[in-house]
């Protein structure tokens, strides 16, 4: 029997209606641990290479880890993965919250779920039993209307507990951002909300109480409780600390003070009227703390403001929220912000892609490459925080300009003739909020994302940004790829066990490799854990190269290349390409990956015991 | 000719009053770099071993580094090196402040002085010239009355640029933990203000305009332009950053929430009233910045106070002060630390030494193990702020009961029957404000300084405390011992250049490298730097080997090792004295020491090419 594992993976499969529930025997359990690796190997074995993102034949899975559901701190998060329909690659994504837990206590290491529903429909997960059901009165409602319907529908008493994981209308539209959103948590980035809605899938809900056996209970709660001791005591994660007093908006002051922080669709790094939007200023919209399961941290926390008149709460701003929707449309306003969060929340669409992609329209409509005619008469300038929210409720419901925009900026660079230097992506995934220009390894992390320009592949805030373990220079290119190679195997051990990115500041590798063994009974050491790590980045490289991904889309925007920002400290810096290429090649050695096609060789696959 | 250097070392001889100005060869500057190595070699070299400490064959060595005198941010410190009237071993002591720029452009690297003077006398060192001047009429007065007759005297002009180290009442008492002050910045611990005193010199002024040459001018600057921009990115070091905001008085917090704050005279490790003396509440005490030559951080602040009606202003105090006359006397009232603080500085007394030997005089009080025979009558409770202050002036003038604490713990646990197990030393140093009880790493740390107990030869606070590269189980020992090794030689790497520990927290080894090597012309490599860290660690180890210290001489005050805490996290924690004999062990065998005497093998010796 596996400890801290349910053993059991459903198979749902929508067209047919029906559930296979299959045994996850140890060895795969052990060789991919859960989570990426787990959810990678599944994809890569069971989806047939080509297939239509949006079709019915694609698969959805929602993960968990060996630690998921248990009391261990900061892993409650849950994985779902799938291949992307904004960017045609591998997709995970990792949400906060509480349904990683609850879909562990209700039976299920996870459920892939593959076909389309004939009509709109919901699945009912509880304690090893699944259900589909009928949501056809759910269809066109927002995120948290469907979970408020769903909740009082399913629930015998008042509080009782569950997770409901859901799309909204940008779900249902197919946005290519749409996000699935669990109790204003996102599962997002590259559009696993549209696989959802492309399946008529309005909803997942689960339940139950099948929590998880442990092997050395004992030891287990010693080492709970020496990780509690860390994150009570690790300046970033203590209480008072960054993360629970600022969430992630301090960052913006660090990358405002690096010329790191993209402005005006990445046309400048600063913003000059950051202050309005730093972390100490959005601490004035808090209503109150939020905390995933079994979490100390506590980084997240709700926020409520007015705009015109019309009340928004939302849980966040984050960081990456506040840049996409705040300092890249040129918008200073907290209030505005907010509002644009909540209103993507509610429609289920990712605030980074939505945000860049309206920046990246804002400077087309500014350069004269678009006009009223286009935008349904609006005027698109930057710093326009009233069109930016009119612009939102447009895209959710892919109307009039909102349908171009709902496409995401790759798309609409195509049909925008002059555009495609400026349209901020990589393999049509959005850019987040930190410029490589003023950090040239993280140009690198964002080209070798597994899905696209993503910023949780393996950034280097902490080693170009905050000089940890020792300061860097970050504008030099020497050691990069090293160091961004460390990074992507720490980040992927975090995204196998699914634990989260911040409470990794206060728990170490070996912290993780003690607690996987105490609650499964193995010896597992750190090394073997960073083989997962480093098999399960390999494994979505292979999909990628099989979707036809090489070396040539392991790149980055033309305009970070070739157009410098005209002030602050990066002024004038671009990636150097030739730099840049060199990087690549120096990563390319080091991972064991062919230099020509960027496709990993057949020795390392071997070593990592891979089969194509 | 020696680039970055003067290439001049004066040997002065005050019993005969002459001066002998000797050449550093550039195998010398190479194999030993400066400050901590090259005063290792001519100490070692040159002092006859089981010297008297306060005899006039003592030699006392001024000493700089390679980027002494330079624009290179936060390297101006100067060094001093002797045989420690307090411990008998090795002493090196660094000093902030002007000092080290200034003697270095007054024409030497280092100034060796030996002998004693017939009368009270000072050093005038002026653009390679030394003239040995008569003191009588400084003698008796403090360290800041000295500086200010002297400087009067000597300049021509007003705001002539000198730098002037002198000692105070307690130097010429000869208090075991007498310190050499310059403009308020001491060379402390360990009683080099007593050598000083041993040898009739009141003081010794430094100045010139002799700046050192440079090999690579352009190379340089722009390697200091990075180092510059990587302290003001810093967390630690940038502007309203850790440092320049709090100095160190910000550990205060830290140390308590870990239960690493020594109380009492280490009978806790808690400190109930600590909001008191926090790092915020000690702002309200601040009246202006203060920073070292071309120090872009500037850790430093003015304190001013009043304390029954007489005002007091002191540079700092920094943490190690405040731990030591606040709460290890059982005191929280930030003013009376200041005014001790002034005291101590005007006298010329070590801080650290002199909280802790009236700490220790306090609980041998509070046990009834001296009374008010002893004391004058004093009534030495802990808390009682006015009985420090009155202390302190009794050290220094060693009149009363002052007499038997300026001795030092060590020695007046010696003559007080009962209170040799809570006497706070080790080898005669008084311990600072980390508390190995909660912090393993720390107590192995301390048993292996070369200079007895001290926070500066290896500390833990980043590891153990900030979990800094990663967080580690503070109380365990396993892995300790590699740890403590690598910090000392982190440390050592950074007394050889003479560079603060501060700024090495935004410049990195591979910085100082290049740095050192565009000053000198020289291609010097990470590798050949810390090999001369190695090579000096060993020295002094083999130094106090040669006077007859041996591996039972590296442990801690038995109170560690037996008695815990009443309250707070590190409760009832010991040091586990199987555990600590088990990383000595283990520390040895790393570093290639005997691990029956703790002494130097052949091999490393060798391999270190030190002949003995």
């Amino acid at each position: 029997m596996l400890l801290g594992y349910t053993g059991k993976i459903a198979w749902v499969d929508l067209t047919q209606g029906s559930i296979d529930i299959q045994e996850l025997s140890e060895g795969i359990a052990k060789k991919y641990i859960g989570g990426k690796g787990l959810g990678a190997h599944l994809l890569y074995k069971h989806l047939k290479p080509g297939t239509d993102p949006l079709g019915p034949d694609n698969i959805m899975i929602f993960v968990t880890g060996p630690l998921t559901g248990t009391n261990f701190p900061a892993v409650s998060r849950s994985g779902l993965i799938t291949k992307s329909p904004q960017t045609g690659t591998f997709l995970d994504s990792y949400s906060g919250g509480f349904f990683g837990t609850q879909l562990k206590w209700a039976g299920f290491d996870a459920i892939a779920i593959k076909g389309k529903a004939r009509e709109p429909s919901y699945l009912l997960v509880e304690e090893g039993e699944i259900q589909i059901k009928k949501a056809e009165h759910l269809w066109g409602l927002t995120t948290s209307e469907t979970e408020k319907q769903l909740r009082e529908k399913v629930s015998s008493k008042k509080g009782e507990r569950m997770s409901i994981a859901a799309i909204g209308p940008a779900g249902e539209n197919l946005v290519k951002f749409a996000n699935i959103i669990n109790e204003k948590r996102a599962h997002g980035r590259g559009g696993a909300g549209a696989v959802m809605g492309s399946k008529n899938l309005k909803a997942v809900i689960v339940r139950g109480n099948l929590k998880p056996h442990i092997d050395d209970e004992a030891g287990f709660k010693k080492i709970i409780q020496r990780c509690r001791r860390q994150i009570a005591e690790h300046p970033m994660t203590k209480k008072g600390g960054a993360f629970p007093k600022y969430g992630t908006t301090m960052t913006i002051d660090l990358t405002q003070e690096t010329g790191t922080l993209p402005s005006q669709n990445w046309q400048e790094n600063t913003f000059e009227e950051k202050e309005k939007i730093s972390g100490d200023a959005l601490l004035n919209y808090v209503t109150r703390p939020r905390a995933c399961f079994a979490c100390p941290i506590g980084c997240s926390r709700d926020s409520k403001a007015s705009v015109n008149d019309k009340e928004y709460m939302t849980e966040g701003p984050d960081y990456e929220t506040m840049y996409a929707l705040g300092p890249n449309c040129g918008i200073c306003d907290p209030a505005v912000i907010i509002a644009a969060d909540h209103l993507c929340d509610d429609y289920g669409m990712d605030t980074i892609s939505c945000g860049v992609t309206i920046g990246f329209a804002m400077e087309c409509f500014e350069k004269g490459l678009i006009s009223k005619t286009e935008t349904d008469g609006m005027d698109l300038s930057f710093t326009n925080g009233t069109v930016l929210l009119e612009l939102i409720h447009k895209i959710a419901k892919c109307e009039g300009v909102g349908a171009l925009l709902a496409q995401g900026s790759k798309r609409m660079s195509k049909k925008v003739a002059g555009s495609k230097d400026f349209a901020i992506h990589i393999k049509g995934l959005e850019l987040p909020g930190y410029d490589p220009r003023g950090m040239k390894g993280q140009g690198l992390s964002y080209a070798l994302s597994d899905r696209g320009g993503c910023h949780v592949r393996g950034n280097t805030l902490r080693t170009e940004l905050m000089g940890l373990p020792e300061p860097i220079d970050r504008y030099g290119y020497e050691g990069k790829a090293d160091m961004v190679r460390k990074l992507q195997l720490s980040y992927a051990t975090c995204d196998c066990i699914i634990a989260c990115l911040f409470g990794s500041f206060a728990i170490t590798p070996k912290d993780y490799v003690q607690a996987i063994s105490a609650v499964t009974g193995w010896t597992i050491t750190e090394g073997d854990l960073q083989t997962v790590a480093e098999r399960a980045w390999n494994l979505t490289r292979l999909f990628n190269a099989r979707e036809g991904f090489t070396r040539q889309d392991d790149t980055l925007p033309e305009r970070l290349f070739t157009q410098g920002s005209t002030k602050g400290p990066s002024k004038g810096e671009v990636m150097d390409r030739a730099s840049f290429d060199k990087m690549l090649d120096e990563y390319y050695d080091l991972v064991g990956w062919d230099k020509a096609t960027g496709i990993p060789g057949e020795e390392k696959l071997k070593e990592l015991e891979i089969e194509k």
